[in-house]
């Protein structure tokens, strides 16, 4: 096995955009990462696409990555259309990693895509695939986290306050980033009043729907030497997917598929969670992203919230979550979600990120869930990055 | 790079089969395999699980190989579901190929599965997904390939007979496989008169749709001898994916990407086309198995049809092709047909295929193309097998 690295990132605006495709937002999010790698179409030796709903939303369930190396002149080189619920750019991610580090390709292009804009026309709600039982009876994924939530604030004292904080915090972060959906800044008492989505979670403690595009170019030590990318490269330190769960769906404040890939993932890289400098979170709620940070070993179970009010997932803080504004409010067009993680952590990395950068950070996290805890069906993705 | 070897296959009948579902073929299938390779659910590291329209058909878009995983008990091991046209059984393929050979894994499980009997309820056609063109203008892949054999005609004196002798061949092979769809003998004749479906293409000439499952279980040499399964293993030589075809849509009789992915598997196995003792390839259509025969090298371009004729692709003959009775009589479910390819040839292979065996077989190859290689979004699969 040899090292990867990541060697270019591009990214389109997050946000609705009726007139743009799943390939014309893939092609602009590609030609920024293959400028920024320093390569062209013709150096890319594999595609690995990943997008969650393109075929039910877009019917296009199979040949997306085609689709958007075609409209690149990118042929005949192999390429893998993967789904994995939320995680399916992070899945696309590690299919590609496989193919580079197992020394079947050079220069993998990981694509993340989705364009989730046009479900208001098929007046349909967006539920995880096959979940009947929330679909049919209203157990949405807000509602669930809202009783994750609940349970939370009663068996650590999570305060509404402390919840609300991860909003703030994380509009405070996306101020600054242009690609963000949601960039103007909210207050503690504004996101309590905000208006009811499910139990206590309000709409600023939700993330968006939305489309976009990210990708990263990954290449073998001899590419990134072929193609002179050795100043500011990123090493992927560790890439773990762990799926299907069967355990008990008690307690809501735990995901034991997010603990046992991050504890895989820390031995891959050698690390502990301790030597993490940043990270990038599945935080679709307000609560998710306190709930992760425990799972992930940042903090204590039941200490999240506190940790967010002290300041310590800040910019400037012990641990930084969300430097990008995170799903919360970045936003969440799937597929592409997995890849944006990665394009945040590779510039925060390289110390590009302007504004909002992460002083001397030398090793980040990406974690993305995927499916429904409650279900059985979901997917855990677990990505290392370091300088 | 190590080795990776097949040392478990399964497979359920294919059919239309209203009251089964994606999960209980895919468990029944898999349950097949395992006990096939003399292992338990629980001695599996990773699935991929290849199907191609679940979204769309079956609301399942994502999640298809943990449904499956859960209905086996199988947990917190990765879960890669992949898409790719009418080749995503064999692209799942290719990425567990990829996770063992590159020493992620030892354990694979591959698990192609369809559900296409539900489309009736639905009203619409199956056609390549986003390919407006053939579904506004009736551009349909039976239209296609009515066009590919007219041309094969005219440019090299290929006579109707000759291509209704691929349907004849296939339905007499098909009489001893359990598992195909269509069993019952035709004759020249009765293809010939059989009902048009699209210029000279009548129904005997185009495979059917239907609901299947097959799966291999793959292993690295160390699992090979921990599990005891060396009697019985069958080698990957190569396998090779090339997408995303730019060139010329004609001539209409020969499919480039075909050609470059077959030579390139050949490469990496180290044999030459003249090597291969059996194949299973892409008949979706009569006409197909013919040129695919000449692309892979089989025959000279344009003397697939005397071939045929001559009895050279029949078993017993030259290079028995479609032993299984292939696409167009075992069955056509997308995301089932690669892994079922491996299945027949795995089991030719070992010299278990009873009535239908090829005596003797040492290497086989299985062919699938998928999306339209009208449309640019394409994909071509070769899998080379040796015992």
């Amino acid at each position: 096995m040899q090292d990867v690295f990541i060697t270019g990132v591009g990214i389109t605006r997050f946000g609705k955009f009726p007139n743009e495709t799943l390939a014309s937002l893939g092609r602009a999010a590609t030609l920024d990462a293959l400028r920024d790698a320093g390569i062209g179409p013709q150096d890319v030796d594999v595609i690995s696409c990943g997008s969650a709903r393109s075929g039910i939303l877009n019917n296009h369930e199979s040949g997306v990555g085609q689709l958007i190396g075609w409209e690149l002149g990118i042929r005949t080189i192999p390429v893998y259309n993967v789904k994995n619920y939320c995680a399916s750019g992070s899945t696309a991610f590690d299919v590609a990693y496989m193919a580079v580090a197992g020394g079947f390709q050079d220069v993998a292009l990981v694509i993340g895509v989705e364009k989730m804009s046009v479900r208001a026309e098929k007046g349909r709600p967006i539920t995880s695939d096959g979940v009947e039982v929330e679909t049919d009876f209203g157990f949405t994924p807000p509602a669930v986290f809202a009783a994750s939530a609940a349970e939370h604030m009663a068996d650590f004292g999570t305060t509404r306050e402390q919840i609300a904080m991860v909003a703030v915090k994380n509009r405070k972060n996306a101020e600054h980033n242009p690609v963000a959906q949601y960039r103007s800044p909210v207050t503690v008492e504004e996101v309590i009043a905000s208006p009811s989505v499910a139990g206590l979670l309000n709409l600023f403690d939700c993330c968006p729907t939305g489309d976009g595009a990210a990708v990263v170019v990954l290449m073998s030590p001899d590419a990134v030497r072929r193609h002179g990318a050795q100043k500011r490269a990123v090493r992927v330190a560790a890439s773990v997917l762990a799926s299907g769960e069967y355990d008990q769906i008690k307690p809501l404040t735990t995901f034991h598929l997010d603990v046992l890939s991050s504890r895989k993932a820390y031995e891959k890289a050698g690390i502990g969670p301790e030597d993490v400098d940043l990270a990038e979170v599945h935080d679709a709620f307000t609560i998710t992203e306190i709930i992760h940070a425990e799972d992930l070993g940042f903090v204590a179970k039941g200490e999240g919230g506190r940790a967010v009010e002290a300041g310590e997932f800040s910019i400037g803080g012990r641990l930084p979550i969300s430097p990008s504004g995170g799903l919360l409010t970045k936003g969440h067009p799937l597929g592409a979600t997995g890849t944006a993680q990665l394009v945040e952590l590779t510039q925060q990395l390289r110390g590009e990120s302007g504004p909002r950068q992460v002083e001397g950070a030398k090793v980040a996290l990406a974690q993305l869930s995927g499916g429904f805890m409650e279900s059985d069906l979901a997917t855990s993705s677990m990505i290392i990055l370091a300088r």
